[in-house]
């Protein structure tokens, strides 16, 4: 059975820190689908349609990698794509708890696995609010981006 | 490539917790590793050669898991038998954050990556530290025990 | 003098975690009030008027359970309600680390002493914001209630 | 029945910060226990014989409180003692991700309830280890004994 | 060089928590400025000018403290007034790990030096939010400020 | 008053970690001292003596910097120096809890105030023992050391 992980996530804007992730986790799955969650009640950075776009150009030579904009629960979207896992990133403690929440709930009600990697150390302040942040007043964020 | 990971750990016992981060990691690799450090200042329940045995008797009919003894670096031991993976359970948040510092030394050293998995609500609080001091005080831990 | 402990929360919806902390807790006191706090400003998935029924028809045969309905500060209703402790769930560093600092403020401005019962690992990640979020989705969650 | 808990540790020695969490879980139950647990390995700065007389005559006036020594199992003793309830102080992270393992571990095995206290904010940096260190360097440390 | 830190937030209210860092941390600087952050979005209590009002007479006699409102990012402020510190009073490992983050990219975008003091264990637990709770539900708060 | 602080520590051996701490540090304080705390039951990498002309010679062009031996209480070292602050890293959560409760201590019994710095990301893996432990395996530390 092939091997099929889901990596959730809101991704405005996906971030260096986000690619890390997708690419060192990218060998121990067969097919990897970036979701995009869709949150009609945040006000957002780009669209998700343009998030979609500048993830899938920046994997277009991956036939592996696959995204998707998705406004279920995620264990349906997982289901709906036939993921078996789902990829997660972590670095703080926060971080970690609020996962281990979520993993242990998507284990009960669908049987999803999570799988978890360290965030590198360089990469780990970066979050996409940070880069929200920054841009609102004007700073030069392309070294946060991939 | 084959991807290979290395389960490091005392595993003096291999307990429940043990077998069930085993069983669920397994089908992310083609060969896992378990690998008993062999500690000679500690004293022990059970000697290396006691526990690989064990350990192999339970998953004799798995060909993809192999056990072995080793009293080197992880790092090295990992290298000599090819993983490009050191697999880990977590649950606690000192668990976490032990692990963090010891993947960040791993990938600089020898680029190793860690995959992490949570251990499930229910063999959680065993380890195999308890398992010896309730054996010390004569309590049957075969719950604990695969 | 008796010993009376309020329970305050939001309980929107009261799961099977509020429901075995205070099964857990009752026989420590002579009586316990279950207060539910009203927030004019938030969303609910039910009305105060309504958790306030299912709470007390859950309880309906212990008659040292109340159930009320507030809207002071927990501190003024606990005196209200003659209550000298705060009984609270907890399972996480993040629930710790909060109630340690409501605890201490509790204290230092009406003497209320905090009672902490960890949440049992079964229902440690059933919360009331996951399942008004399931629900939301269409998904069946009577699992996680009374 | 009568509600019986069990404060277990080493209490070498007995600081403070224990009077205190007795002091406010008192209260709470009809007899408490304290149990002076017998570690044979430790070098220690008073015999367990000398503690129990210390908390004894600390507590000669609280006919509810009895002191005891114990070399089993805490589950065990805790038993023979009749008691349903642990009671423990807590004040750092490490204490609660350390008790909440005993905890599940107690309830598991032994059907123990463990009751939390928050340690008070003044009483929390005082440990028995800090007062075996700062005697051992000839310092003054009655302000952190009762 | 002069040695200028910045003390940013929005101190609404400046508490005795506030109150205890600055004076505990202007032995190590030649300037400290308290910036206060304007923030558009969030209803206040005070209005920014009230703050800086309040914050003001209360060093009057401090003539190396100087209290100033800012709206745009905290390290272009800090570049602004010259700081090459930022100082920040810590207490929980939430609060750690938020400023750990933020002193990771305030290092990496502007050189900015962060340093730590530990809130005082009794003003710990006295927040800008609980003050304004209080005051919401008019309760006399004077003893949290300065 | 000249400002002294003291920077405690077993600096077995010393790492870039700890350079960096006192580099970034040293700007505050007038003068800071080293203090290589002797602890005679632990077996060591380098006599305290040998620690000593190391750390002497990485800091031989900085006369406000200065290396000790002490084997007394670090609060009585601190006194006998004339240092009113004491300087830690911290990276980690756990390091973050053992600073405070020996802050808190530092500070009720000697008045010591603690200044902490956030050990730089790329340094914040490397710990003394960690580099023992490479050593003793035959590794080259050299990365790990100024």
């Amino acid at each position: 059975m092939a091997k099929i992980a889901l990596f959730p996530g809101s991704f405005d804007p996906f971030t260096k820190g986000h690619q890390n992730i997708v690419e060192r986790a990218l060998p121990l799955f067969d097919r990897l689908v970036i979701g995009i969650g869709r949150n009609t009640t945040k006000q957002t950075l780009y669209t998700p349609e343009e998030r979609q776009q500048q993830i899938a150009a920046l994997f277009a030579n991956e036939p592996r990698i696959e995204v998707q904009i998705y406004d279920i629960l995620t264990i349906d979207f997982a289901k709906s794509v036939g993921a078996q896992y789902v990829l997660r990133g972590v670095r703080t403690m926060a971080d970690f708890e609020y996962e281990r929440t979520i993993a242990d709930v998507n284990k009960r009600l669908a049987g999803l696995e999570t799988v978890l990697l360290f965030a590198d150390a360089d990469t780990a302040s970066i979050s996409s609010s940070l880069v929200r942040e920054l841009k609102a007043f004007g700073k030069d964020v392309t070294d946060f981006l991939p």
